[in-house]
């Protein structure tokens, strides 16, 4: 059997053991606090993966594009969550052919974008699930207000061709009890008015596990949990020893007795730091530090570091965020340990509408 | 004709007539001041744009991986340089095979990346053209001092199958004049040991236009200069009027007053910060800024711009980079203003190794 080091670098490596332990570590997680867990798959965007996901219990996807969906539902997965203000004639033409095969909940911020779906949907056959996308401290899309929430669910359920899904956040970095206390004020309002929501999702992975503070949620979205990264290292999700994506990359040069370059730049690892220091953790050097990047090299700075690795050495690096990564390679190498077991294709990688 | 608005987004849009006007002022600059320019191909990935510029007088191009390489001598480019330290014995065999269809040039800063060239070449029929890599301050690859570069310019010279071809840097930003007073005096000690280097190559984009300085160079290898972007603007090499690419975005979401999302994040913009501030220049609205990214949204802040896009309305954005943003999509659309012209695939994208 091909070894690791036989394959030729940079290459995205996927430890399938590790994949297994992470998606039944959450999937038990979830069923034993009663949470219905919906994955994210930009974070492996691997057909093969999400069925995986299914079948230990996700009671469905989600997706971020419609690019994406096309590719899950080529697949064969028939449920899908596209968290996004879908605007436009291309993708709203594209959206109505995917609900003619799988079923699609969208989200909406916005009665332009709710116009939209109505238009699309009214004569179609099909009612849209539509859920209302809630800024509950996160600064990106979203209503700001719970009454705003109510406001466009009543818009949703009074438009032809659609219904009303629910509530939606993507919740802020510790805001976890803010996010929960937005959501229960904006249930009692839309339930005061008929309008219980069905589905309350919100997301990812380090909230994942701060469940019982989050009752408010039906639904978790969460992405990296499969293969975890050095982000999710930092906010204590699990171990190094539990990251499932690593690039293996070659020393391509020692410029100095300090420093190392790798054949890794931004174009493998990306120029996410997320707030870390460096780009990346280097598993047989943790001392050494990955301190720049241009597109081909990435620079180590070997001063903490007493072992110094030799020009045309292979070294295996945890990236600070691999969803980013993965959309950067045509493909990705799945092993067990130091077994290379086969390279498939990343089925809806660089799917950006 | 289709014009642009009526395109899906994102999408890259690169604008031929101001291509060819960024390529005529490099090539006639570099003519006016005999400089032999090697564009690296980086910046676009595409065969069509590599041969344009060979037709307006370009020597040959530069890759940074045999992937890149691949793809151009098979759309029949066949002068190629790879400045690239290239270890392992799947890539020897790659370059090889190259070297059989082309004229290829390597670098290498090292004896054991000499040492592998050696082995692969010497009883293959071929030699193999190999510039030392110099550090001239740019802290990435290459030996630190022109003693050293002498060093292993004899060691090339004295390889089967190998010739000594010259000297290569990267200069470190700003440091025109410090890489100049090292590469002159490298190459003194070059001649005095007989080997007169005959390529002396160096890049990029911003030293280009000053050239006058850099006269121990005898070929430039720019990248950016066939696009341009925010960065580029930035160093004075050209005006937001001369930019080639920009990203095609649609606002999906108005939360609030002050702040509108694109549906341009990391995943078409990048998180290339290159020192700026923000995230790239809205063209429609220059005092909007892009201040934060995810994966798949573009947060604006519209604090200082009096005119605020509505939900649903497209914008062009020139990047920070554009290199990698070129990396990120599968296809790239020509346009001459706001008409359509044609769809390519970006052959060279994703070439990883």
């Amino acid at each position: 059997m091909t070894k690791i080091h036989e394959l030729d670098t940079p290459v995205v490596l996927i430890d399938l053991d590790r994949v297994e332990a992470n998606l039944k570590r959450a999937q038990d997680f979830a069923d034993a606090n009663g949470v219905k867990l919906r994955p994210h798959i930009k974070t492996h965007k691997l057909p093969r993966l999400a069925k995986r996901q299914m079948e230990l219990g996700a009671i469905g996807i989600t997706c971020q594009k419609i690019g994406e969906a096309e590719v899950m539902v080529e697949a064969g997965i028939t449920d899908i969550f596209l968290p996004y203000n879908i605007l436009g004639e291309p993708k709203l033409k594209r959206l109505l052919a995917l609900a003619r095969r799988a079923s699609i909940k969208v989200t909406a911020d916005s009665t332009i974008t709710i116009n939209g779906y109505s238009k699309t949907f009214a004569s179609s056959g099909i009612t849209l699930s539509v859920l209302v996308e809630c800024d509950t401290g996160g600064g990106r899309v979203g209503v700001q207000r719970p009454e705003d929430a109510l406001a466009l669910a009543q818009r949703i359920a009074a438009s032809e061709g659609l219904r009303f899904g629910g509530l939606m956040t993507y919740p802020a970095k510790g805001m976890v009890a803010q996010a929960n206390a937005w959501l229960e004020q904006a249930t009692v309002l839309l339930k005061a008015a008929g309008l219980t929501p069905e589905i309350v999702s919100t997301g990812g992975t380090p909230d994942l596990w701060r469940s019982s503070e989050n009752h408010a949620a039906t639904e978790y979205r969460p992405g990296t949990y499969i293969y975890l990264d050095r982000s999710q290292v930092r906010e204590g999700v699990g171990s190094f020893d539990d990251c499932a994506l690593t690039v293996l990359a070659t020393v391509v040069s020692r410029p100095t007795d300090n420093r190392a370059v790798l054949d890794t730049g931004s174009k493998a690892l990306t120029s996410d730091t997320l707030g870390l220091e460096g780009f990346g953790r280097i598993i047989e050097y943790p001392d050494a530090a990955i301190v720049s990047l241009s597109e081909e090299h990435g620079v180590v700075d070997l001063t903490h570091s007493a072992a110094r690795p030799e020009v045309g050495e292979m070294v295996r690096i945890i990236p600070n965020h691999v969803c980013p990564v993965t959309n950067l390679f045509d493909e990705v190498t799945f092993v067990r340990g130091n077994d290379v077991l086969e390279t498939v294709p990343v089925g809806a990688r660089g799917k950006v509408a």
